[in-house]
This record gives C-alpha cells, structure tokens and sequence, in this order.
C-alpha cells in the first residue's frame, strides 16, 4: 500500500502480442498494473496470452483509457520512454537513475508511471511533453532501437534491481555443499603424491618440491567438497589398482 | 582486436524468430559474435530476419557447430545462464556481477562467451558444467523465466552499461598466466574419461553422466593455465603409461 510500483502505460500499441510480452517482463520484474492507451489489437486474444507465458493475470487486469491524459491522471510522476533524444527541456535519465527515483517515490507513497510508445514510432511529443522527466537507456548509437517489450524490461528490471535489500548476495558460491576441511584435502595430496613418486612422475628430484606446490595450487582453487575428494581418491585409486592388479596377476 | 565483445552462444534455440530477437539485442549493445549450437530452425528465415530488425547482419555472420563443446573451444572464459538455481559447485553471479567480469577479461584480451538454453528447458547440466561460472539475474521469485531473447537482452545490456572506463579490472585470479582454451580443458577432460572408462572406474553406467559431470566441474572451477593442463595430462598419462609399459614388458 505505501509503497507502489510503477504502472506500466502502453500508449497505443500495435501489436497483441508485444502487450502479452510485456505482461510478462513486468511479472517478471514484480510489477502488477498494465494500462493500455487506445491498443489497435485485443490485449486478450489467443496471442496476447501465448506471449504473456502466465502472466495473463495482468492482461486481464489491464485497464484501458482512451488518451494518455486519462491514463496517468491519478499518477504523481511521470516518465516518458524514448530512443531518441527529443531536445525538450525536461531531465533526460538513464533506465538506472529513474529506477533509483521511483524506488525513492515508492518510499514516499506515491504512485508512478513509465510510458512506453507504439512499436513504429515511439512515443508523440505530446506524450512526452506530459512527463516529468525522460528515460534513455545507453545503448549502441547506431542501433539503439529496443522492441517495445524489451524497452519495458530494461526499465522493469532496473526497477527490480533498485531493491537493494532484497537482492541477493552477488555470489552465492557453491550452494549447500561446504569446503571439504584442509584434513581432507592433504590427504588427497598425500595420496596422490604418493602414487606420482610410485610411478616415476617426479624424475628430476630438485624439481619435485615446486612441481607438488604447483598441483596442490590447481586442486586447492578448485574450491573440493568432501564428496569431491572423495571422487579424486577414487580416481587415483582406480588408475593404479589397475596397474597393480595386472602387475600382480 | 585487444578487447573482444563476449560471444553469445544459443544452445539448441528453437525458434527462428527468437534467434532474429537475439541478434537485434545483440546488436543493441554493440555485441557481434553470435554462434548456434544445433538450431532447430533456419535462422536466415524470414520470420528471423523479420524479428533482427535490421540486425540480420549478425545472422548472417552466425556460426553453427554441432556441439557445445565445439562452439566454445576458442574461448577462455564461459559463462552460463540459468533461471534456477542447479546446485553445482560454481560461482553464482548477477549479470552486473558478470558485465564487469566480462569487461576485465576484455581488457585482458580474453575471448568469452556466454551461454543460452533451448526455451523450453533451459541449458542442461551438461552445458553449465562446461562454465566457468553461473550468470542469475535477480527476478521475481515467483515469475522468473525470462524468455530467450529477454534474457540475451538483460545480459548484453549489463555488458554494454559497464562500459564505464571507471570500473576496475575483474579480479585476475593467478597473477600473469592466462585461463586454457576450452579446447585445451576438453582434451583433457576426453583423455581423463578414456582412461577411467579404460580402468572402469565407471561401473554404473547410468550413473557415468552424473559422474563426468561433476568431476569436469571441479576441474573447471580450477581455473587452470595451459601448462596446468598438460601438468594433469602427465599426472594421468604417468599413472596410466606406468601399467602399460608393465603389461606390455
């Protein structure tokens, strides 16, 4: 309740199923309120809920408005979507800087909106002019035009990534199982090293010493489980018991 | 040629006109190297080229390879995408995380590349364990299956943002020596497999999938040099070559 998220305003799209596959960057990105500004196709045909991939909910949802006016009269602030720059006096941000203010909107409780415009040619001036500010993502200046449900996802997701405290720890390394102990690990060195002096591996004495340090280093970056080591034990085990098996038999 | 744009690399893409959305988000955020492993479809359709939007340039200049492996075997670093958390022992990364990694290894000249799944299922196992690294971005828990361009679109985007000369080197692990190829680290890994099958070390073989799979993981996260590979190629070939010579004398 006091904290909003975006609504999403598709101001006269084309085509059905890009309304669909933005219902599901928006699921995706936890945001819930679709409005449509005078949509060319029905927002629920077969292939406006094939794109939305479950997010349907937010199709049926969807309320329509018959200008942009309408659809954001009871917002607080605006921001208007754009590829190009429209040389208006009006603050132009990238999709980072605006997720952060309607994080910061959010906190205060009021209510936001982001305008997206029609497939072909992006939104009118007279859209834009009725934004507070205008969101531009930096991207290759020489082909920066993003479809429509991917322009909502850059946003969207920048709007998800902006929640700080929720987002996760960058690298969880390694799920549930833990280091294997350092108990473990030498005795694998020990037993390999053991089996390499057996086989001849070490020829030149001097160099034996930084030839161990140099395989213990590759095992020891692998970052082993207990279960690992206990597979590498196996593997050695199984190379030479081999050998010893026929050499004896 | 000093600071290669990462490789984009669908695995098993299904649909041609999720290949065109790919290259038009490619060529968004100035990235060009996009490479097919098995595609289902044409991705010189006409629907692809329809979806490129002015990308077709890029599929154009698509690869195709047979597998995985082969598709990845010029890189030094590989990084897969997942929507699900597969509880291998790997770093798990965001893809900002990743954009700024991948900017490090670009100033170090290393060639990456990033891997994308089929779009029903996802990679498989196979295929991530074959990464250096898992990229999840953060989403809606309850909603976060992005669709294939989408997610080509998050990462790439990421990429093109962390252009900012400001930020630092990735973290070169190891001082001075460079990651293996691929190629080198798969050699390896076919070499160490022929003679664990050789030895039947693999008594179920159901359970062989599984097996290889988690012992290339560990091998992976090593983060091996290329004269750490031939180390583990000597360390297998002494062990083996001991038996054989005996055997044969």
């Amino acid at each position: 309740m006091a904290a909003p998220a975006p609504s999403v305003i598709l101001v006269r799209p084309q085509l059905s199923e890009n309304i669909g596959t933005t219902a599901r960057a928006m699921m995706n990105c936890a945001l819930g309120d679709l409005r449509l500004v005078a949509p060319r196709q029905d927002w629920l045909s077969a292939k406006a809920v094939a794109s939305a991939s479950g997010a349907e909910a937010l199709l049926e949802a969807a309320r329509t408005f018959a200008s942009t006016e309408e659809a954001i009269a009871d917002l607080r602030r605006v921001y208007a979507t754009t590829g190009r720059n429209r040389f208006m006096v009006k603050p132009v941000m990238t999709p980072r800087a605006a997720a952060a203010e309607l994080r910061g909107h959010a906190r205060a409780g009021l209510p936001t909106g982001i305008l997206f415009g029609p497939e072909r040619t992006g939104l009118e001036n007279d859209d834009v002019a009725l934004a507070d500010a205008v969101i531009m993502a930096p991207l290759n200046p020489r082909f920066s035009s993003l479809n429509l449900a991917q322009s909502v996802l850059v946003v969207a997701y920048e709007w998800f990534q902006a929640a700080d405290p929720a987002i996760p720890p960058a690298s969880m390394t390694k799920g549930a199982a833990p280091p294997a102990t350092k108990e473990a690990l030498l005795g694998f060195f020990d037993h390999l090293e053991r089996e390499l002096d057996g086989c001849g591996f070490f020829r030149v004495a001097e160099k034996r010493p930084g030839m161990v340090r140099n395989i213990r280093n590759m095992f020891e970056r692998a970052d082993l489980t207990m279960q690992e080591v206990r597979t590498l034990h196996g593997i050695v085990h199984e190379l030479v018991t081999a050998r010893r098996k026929k050499e004896g038999g």
